[in-house]
């Protein structure tokens, strides 16, 4: 078993069977058990010999983490097993201020018993709802707004359901607001949420019977198009990629390795583009999502979707059909239940292969000639949903060195009640009497580059005039790039009227064309940073959404931007610290934190459904190869692709004929 | 014949017979024929009286512009002719420091000219070439560097070709550039290129024989890669567009006219969705690439692509299965020939749907029911050859309302040659002897909105923390979007850290869920503006490229940001004096102007064939809908995709069972 193998179901078995025996007779209710990575000094040595064919020393065990609660003291723990020895290497209890995650089986047990709960019955009847109009809740983390609680609390987010289960239940946001302890499991109080234009809220009165704006097929009014025809990707010799070893994949000279982990999702290792390494590890790692709505209970309203949650943990299973197109392959994956058990996750991650129009082309005007190049893509795809959102994780490999990561968001705008004839400036109405707030998503996307080789420097480039000459300069006509490099750990900021772009060198390799180290860019996404004020606990507990670009020096186990444990967290405890080492980085084991994201101040058009917004990252070669790797890929042609020619009428036109491209020669009219 | 309706061959032959006619026995060489758009006072009622089904009135007549050479006096003239009256409306002797544009036909007789003259031979000569190796030319516009320069000039680089025709002639550049009158014939000197580390240039000496790096297929040794398998788009039911009338083209509520301008390339005219008006008319006017290498005679080199030569003049003939996959339909074009003949220009505007993966998707993680849309989009795409580079443009129409240009940089970079064991600052090497100057290009998107309606208001928003309040913003968590109107033409900047969005509404019509005007926002793309200083040529000539957003209000006529002569030009005349006038436009006939683009510097990897560069701004609705307008788009299903599962089996999978997106509910492992 490779050390970077997907975790396998007896091994969750394993650990939660040798917890609980040196556990005896505790109730223990886990969170999480996944795979704790080899440290990297143990890791690099075997996976460099993987690569260069050399004798393979002995694997690295495999050791899990392990997070859970004792039921017994509420304590909430931190073990450490090696399951290749059955050996628990240490167990760990937590101070009280941190807290777990919210897991999958705890979300339905916190549904079913606050809408039990005798208080919230008797609130929820004063609503008099109408026969089949129901309530449903989407609890949520409680946040941060004190220095003081250390409770587990859970607030829910209440809403109607009218009759049938797929109804849009929010279109039809309710006020009424419960706040449970969840350890004890006892209300602590229900809020209520303010709908006017300002602070103030009102006591639960009688449903004002309204309709729910739906999307869910079966419940549309509207009629259908009934003009979308048919688009089918065949390919009939099957996908250009291999898998291997389980989660190896080979695809146009790349090769690496991928998985999902519970609380990242999508991980990329171990990749490297014709033997050669390009990166060592590579995963959106966090993402915070705060909302601008200034009033209580709002001021809380912020989530840390891998943190809190975890994206691997609500990857959707994939569908043939529905989600990809093509010919694909799926990935499974496996988590921990509460009980310890594991429970299977199949097809979170589907590989497929896209066209994404020309790669290159170029015509010699004298002949009209063309030399044309298609350009084929492998994506690597995961979709998660976090209650009401989707967010759609894709990572996109071409054939010239270039790896993109997109994030596409999609799924449904969290919502708040609003009275009839109000408006706020912080957020935006959807429906009648709903509005959405504006807020936050932003990311981190975690690089741990081994460009050529596992020291590598950091720095940027910025494109600025050079100064007059006489001799050299006279017209004031000359720009050069000036670097800078990143020798300690710290921040950055982009400079777009400067086109500063990070980039990533070797300098113990040199490219024989530009004599250049060899080098790696990155095509970063310039977003607005986190836009409350310095002293929130919005900015506080995410500082790594302060500033797009962080640079630390490796150590093992700093893999979660804003820290390890974010629910009801005060403060973060991540980038910030560890850049603020002041470790010298400069050739060195450096990693890289770009945070990105969008500042989303909703659009009716977001609902009831949200049309994908997208964003995205990609690192391309820049003087890693001594030119364009791609000059092997055949080229496009109509045999090959065998596009057809439109025409109105009922049979279309074949053209098979052209196998190269030569272009037409205009003639003139005479 | 409908106003918008592509030139016709007799059209051109018309306006060059009128004015043959008129300027009897004067040797006339044309530059450019082409239709002179209707002006909008008479253009608009006509398209409102289609758009709402009213009787149509009388159709503005078919006017043309031609721009052509006197032979007699060399004086440069402008006139306009009625062709539908066979009326020549006006002619005008233009001043003698304006130049027209680069004609195809010119440049093939520049090239025979430069390549005869015995002077060039002579010094060509002195090269000492083996058999088979010959000298071609890329002729370049001379640019300024002068006040008094009125001669129409034009610069010459000059290459090798090793035998075959195909050779990549860029990676053999010479250092000889000869300049030459282009009205007079006469060579005016010899230009040397700098090749060392400063600008001190070298006598021609024998040539050291270098090898190509070649792109074309026929000339690569390295073995072709062999594991890229077919993908096949098929739609077996065609296409979901329907054209009309030529060249209007109906896609999924979208309306819109296209056609091939000489000088922009493609122009989208009278753009609606749902049959409600969206844009009167979008069109890349103009771009240029200043290059960075400060040495004469590089301080010249400054290319104007749409008003130096034109993109609709050098628009690839497309070819069915080598630039666009999947069910095509063409439009072609029709220029003039230095004679004034209509030249067909067959197939340079294609036209298919692609998927672009999942539009929205919402999964109900208490049912595990999925909503999932697919994005299909429709593409109107066309490529241009300009000497060594290409761009290709897109225009994108998605489902939900939005509209993306998108523009791909590719084909060969400008070199120059660059001695042995040399690498200088404002620029990279990218073969043996071959180097590649650091260059920009930015383009101008004149976007002329009609949102809802003729007069609309420019504005853009910013998101930004809200004060603290006791009461309404206790924790300082609350953030608002604030807008500003433009309220006078002028120019604007991005703000990426207030993330500034800029918008287009129309005050008369008010959204009735949000309660504000409809609008459209669009996404900008930040790039950095000129980095030359403002007293250099560089910015004299293109102060459309100093600011990322101009408005002005709308004359007719104002269509190209530089203005309307380029070619050596001393300075713009476009956006910078228009905007200037200080006009009203607020909620007024407004025009925006984008500039956006890419900072160039090279990379080996870019040679010696680019893969493609992108950049795109897309045009989103926000607030135009008073939902998800794609909501009738009917879902994504395995009978409709026919995705197939990969299987390292010779047969693969096929699953066509589910119908429509149910996803897997996990059990636990007991």
């Amino acid at each position: 078993m490779h050390p970077l193998s997907p975790v396998r179901p007896d091994e969750i078995s394993a650990v939660s069977r040798l917890l609980q025996a040196s556990l005896k007779g505790v109730g223990l209710r886990f969170k999480i058990i996944d795979l704790q990575e080899p440290i990297k000094k143990d890791l690099v040595p075997f996976l460099e010999a993987e690569r260069t064919g050399a004798v393979l020393p002995r694997p690295p065990p495999r050791i899990f983490y392990a997070l859970f609660d004792r039921l017994d003291n509420g304590n909430f723990v931190k073990a450490l097993v090696n399951v290749t020895n059955s050996h628990i290497m240490s167990i760990r209890e937590l101070p009280k201020d941190l807290h777990g995650p919210v897991d999958g089986d705890e979300v339905l047990e916190l549904e079913a018993m606050c809408l039990k709960h005798p208080d919230v019955i008797a609130e929820i009847e004063k609503l008099q709802l109408p026969p089949g109009v129901t309530v449903c809740t989407d609890p949520w983390v409680y946040g941060t707004d004190s220095e003081s609680e250390t409770r587990r609390l859970t607030q829910f987010y209440m809403y109607l359901v009218d009759n049938n289960p797929e109804c849009n239940h929010y279109s039809l946001p309710l006020k009424i607001s419960p706040v449970f302890d969840t350890t004890t499991k006892t209300l602590i109080r229900i809020d209520y949420l303010p709908s006017g234009a300002d602070e103030k809220t009102t006591e639960t009165t009688p449903w004002k019977p309204t309709k729910a704006v739906e999307f869910a097929p079966e419940l549309l009014t509207e009629p259908m198009r009934e003009d979308v025809k048919p688009y089918i990707v065949q390919q009939p010799d099957g996908a250009s990629f291999t898998i291997e070893d389980e989660n190896v994949v080979r695809w146009q000279k790349w090769r690496f390795r991928v998985r999902s982990t519970y609380r990242e999702g999508i991980v990329l290792q171990n990749v490297t583009y014709d033997g050669r390494n390009v990166i060592y590890r590579m995963a959106i790692n966090e993402m915070t999502v705060p909302y601008g709505d200034p009033r209580a209970p709002y001021h809380r309203k912020q989530a840390f979707d891998a943190g809190d949650v975890g994206f691997g943990a609500t990857a959707n299973a994939l569908s043939l059909g529905c989600d990809c197109l093509g010919h694909i392959h799926y990935f499974s994956s496996v988590r921990a239940s509460s009980s310890g058990m594991p429970v299977d996750m199949p097809n979170v991650i589907c590989l497929h292969e896209q066209d994404a129009g020309l790669q290159f082309k170029h015509t010699n005007y004298r002949t009209n000639t063309a030399t044309v190049v298609r350009n084929r893509q492998l994506v690597v795809q995961m979709i998660c949903t976090l209650a009401n959102y989707e967010y759609i994780f894709a990572y996109i490999f071409d054939q010239a060195g270039g790896l993109e990561t997109e994030i596409r968001a999609t799924g449904i705008l969290s919502t708040m009640p609003i009275d009839e004839g109000i408006t706020v400036p912080w957020g935006t109405n959807v429906a009648p009497g709903v509005m959405a707030a504006n807020h936050q998503h932003l990311f981190s996307l975690r690089i741990d580059p081994a460009i050529d080789g596992y020291n590598n420097t950091a720095f940027f480039e910025e494109s600025m005039a050079m100064e007059r000459d006489p001799k050299l300069n006279p017209y004031g006509a000359g720009y050069v790039a000036k670097q800078t490099s990143i020798v300690q750990s710290g921040s950055a900021v982009l400079d777009t009227s400067k086109n500063r772009v990070f980039k990533i060198r070797n300098d113990s390799v040199i490219n024989q064309v530009s004599q250049k180290p060899v080098a790696y860019k990155i095509h970063a996404a310039p977003s607005q940073m986190l836009v409350f004020g310095d002293d929130t606990y919005q900015v506080r507990r995410a500082r790594y959404a302060t500033k797009p670009f962080w640079f630390t020096k490796y150590r093992d186990d700093e893999l979660y931007a804003a820290g390890e444990f974010t629910n009801m967290s005060r403060a973060s405890s991540g980038v910030e610290v560890w850049s603020g080492r002041g470790d010298n980085i400069e050739n060195n084991d450096v990693v890289i934190w770009h945070t990105f994201g969008l500042t989303h101040n909703p659009r009716p058009e977001d609902f009831p459904v949200m049309p994908v917004e997208r964003i995205s990252v990609t690192l391309k070669p820049d003087g890693f190869f001594t030119k364009n790797p791609a000059l092997d890929v055949p080229q496009s042609s109509q045999r090959f692709n065998k596009s057809i020619l439109h025409q109105d009428k009922a049979e279309p036109i074949v053209d098979t004929s052209s196998s190269c491209c030569s272009t037409y020669v205009p003639k003139a009219h005479m």
